[in-house]
């Protein structure tokens, strides 16, 4: 696919999203040519992948007329001016059903959009549909299939919005993380995760989960892509108490930009590191190489041992008072949730305050190394998408980023044995969104000239 | 003294904070003459009263022979240029003793400043000592004795800065507030409290006791002194993440300047009314019909009954987490305490997480009352102090508005029968505290006036 995208011959739908928007900009391509293209995609792939849990194809043709009248007319166009969005369903959408994945809110209609989708249309996005995601966005897997491999899961809970993009049945889509909502599907699915710092985007109108980990982020098949999606969705919102008032982070220009010197990498072996696939191992050894004096090896703090079980704490009893309305009907629920429940109200105070400390502890830790990297370098996940659909796999890599607060992005580059895709993960320092964005965006070209 | 105040031949320690403080700045008093004075009152009532843990002349006298010489320089001069201020003995002072009100902390010597008491030295104000606290800022009772009648408590938690204020020892002071610290020994000490809004004064350096409910706040025999003192402490902090970027606020004036019309006032009878003594109601029956129009009684939601529940448990909650080295040496603490951190160990994280939503939804109810008044009126206390050591009386008007983190102010209005003080407590919204020290500061004139 690479190679095809020099070309200028490719089919329309392949194009990365920076191209695709631009061509609509410059009134090569018209949004009603664009959504009809994916459409047709989706018409192909959907019935293996499902990956929508809603999609009106009128509704996207309807957007995408008013979209070229807009530009028709000589008005300014939205950053997003054509483009096909995916939203994953726990994200409120005015008067579309939002069902969080869960029965008990099935046809359920928001009154409002959220803060997101509000921003989305505001840029001149087409809403394509609501993606798939698993039960309540936790671990209970959903019926979307991985486009790799359907035997093969896509990860969880942004299932949906990670087999979509990998589909290229829309070439964005928008997640969440909570635990490696976003990393471990987009890892899987083989196209780049973004999950920006903490409060970054706000969460206003976003199912809540667990009000100190909820991160809203970004799926496209390459870094500049999620980096344009996210410079849109950034911002302040009052009624999201993690926001802040933030200059204007122009992160797509950032990420495009070439670094004043080549970035230095920190590679870094997470806690669990030996379970990891032994193909993922081998990638690292290769990329260690490759990289060379770019690259060094880093150690996190003992310390972060403890990060799963301090965030897998704050996860659980703050589920507890976010769900308090789901668990007053628990027959609805599957067992994988109603055990989270169960151990979130045995979770004291003191258990749940002290994990808050260590969050603000282990991220102080990472300042050292930051000192002497640019950004760190770690899996997205164990290895590849487990064959299996019991599970979504295992988030033992992204939670102790989701934890810290800081920005991580995982970048389609490695490929397993059985040929399924594997991702690499950049984290940066939290707040460093921008510069993050462009340190992956280096290295995910330096690494497919490479190939 | 209300007389006195006005003839021009009043001793210099009865003077005004905000008269003392031109004074000195218009040349008419040197701060060597003004620490004197109050050096020497310290002498006369400290035997009786014990508001001090550490007080000593000669570092007062240093201070005010630098502020002379400064101002002889022709420098501009601080906003509180050669006022001397008692500083409550949980808030770190640079090299000088700060024992937190416990034994554990016995000759302990910070480091570095808290937040508060640089703005103080940057502003030109004497550290005149440290002012007795109560037990790591709890319930357990301090040494200190009222001013009015040594036989009566002062109060707690801030008892000493409360006195100090009281018998003329320093015309400022500083206390803290987690449930009823800053209004209940001013109400019974018979001065001015002020507890801001919850997050415009930086903790940084003060004892945490309670990260949701912590504030500091102000000491001083009028409306106008508190303001005078919050305005150079107000800011915002980045090691204290309740504290936010604000315009600069002009307490002073504000508080100073007449209302564009007289305001109108809801009298509140909170949860517990009934328990008041049966001074205070006929206070508040007298008050009601001189108010006549400018007050109509007004109801609190029904679900106040509970914010005295709600707001013990999240401070016992936070307590264990930030007295857990305190903790880890139990034999050094009162039963009092150690009773707190055992009821505090036996919080579950749901109910600690369901208390902090009581905050939010109580805080919202109060909007309605606000809409059709300038302020709230209610008692700062059951009624006058009570005649005992055994105890610092009751925070049960005080802890709902520290719960909702609405600005409180209790001026010296009233006498019970047996000729000790009692406050009037002014409540309003959030994050418009300017506005509550003018509605407080013409109340505390037209009651005056009246007398």
């Amino acid at each position: 696919m690479g190679s095809d995208r020099k070309s200028g011959m490719i089919p329309l739908i392949e194009l990365d999203a920076v191209a695709l928007r631009d061509r609509i900009a410059r009134g090569e391509l018209a949004a009603l040519d664009v959504v009809e293209a994916y459409i047709e995609q989706i018409r192909q792939r959907e019935p293996e992948v499902q990956a929508w849990i809603w999609h009106d194809p009128d509704f996207a043709r309807h957007q995408a007329k008013q979209l070229d009248a807009h530009r028709k007319s000589g008005k300014p166009l939205g950053r997003l001016h054509g483009l096909p969005v995916g939203i994953k369903d726990v994200i409120d959408t005015q008067k579309i059903p939002t069902g969080n994945g869960t029965m008990l809110d099935q046809g359920r209609l928001p009154m409002a959009d959220a803060f997101v989708v509000k921003r989305l249309k505001q840029e001149g996005a087409i809403i394509m549909g609501k993606t798939v995601t698993t039960e309540l966005a936790y671990l209970h897997p959903s019926g979307t299939r991985n486009p790799h491999n359907p035997d093969h899961t896509p990860g969880g809970s942004s299932a949906g919005s990670a087999a979509a993009v990998a589909a290229a049945m829309v070439p964005l889509a928008i997640g969440t993380q909570t635990g490696g909502s976003i990393i471990r599907p987009a890892s899987f699915c083989g196209v780049t995760g973004f999950k920006p710092s903490f409060g970054a985007i706000p969460r206003t109108g976003v199912l809540m989960q667990s009000q100190t980990l909820d991160t809203v982020g970004t799926f496209a098949h390459d870094p500049a892509g999620a980096a344009m999606l996210a410079e849109v969705l950034f911002g302040q919102d009052s009624a999201d108490p993690a926001t802040t008032l933030q200059p204007f982070p122009a992160l797509l220009d950032t990420a495009q930009a070439d670094p004043p010197v080549a970035p230095r990498f920190a590679m870094i072996k997470p806690p669990e590191w030996d379970r990891a696939d032994p193909d993922l191992h081998h990638a690292f050894e290769e990329l260690a190489e490759h990289l060379h004096h770019r690259c060094f090896p880093a150690r996190l703090h003992s310390q972060f041992d403890k990060a799963a079980e301090q965030r897998a704490i704050i996860n659980v009893a703050e589920m507890v008072r976010c769900y308090q309305g789901y668990a007053a009907r628990s027959d609805g629920l599957s067992d994988t949730l109603q055990e989270a429940l169960d151990h979130g109200q045995s979770v004291s105070a003191k258990d749940y305050l002290t994990a808050l400390d260590w969050r603000e502890l282990l991220t102080a830790t990472l300042d050292e190394i930051f000192q002497q990297c640019d950004a760190m370098l770690c899996p997205a996940a164990l290895g590849p998408a487990p064959e299996s659909h019991a599970t979504t796999g295992d988030a033992i890599f992204n939670g102790l980023w989701t934890l810290c607060g800081v920005p991580a992005i995982t970048i389609p580059v490695f490929t397993a044995s059985n040929g399924m895709p594997m991702g690499l993960q950049l984290v940066g320092p939290r707040g460093d969104d921008a510069r993050l964005l462009r340190n992956a965006n280096w290295l995910y070209k330096t690494l497919a000239a490479h190939e």
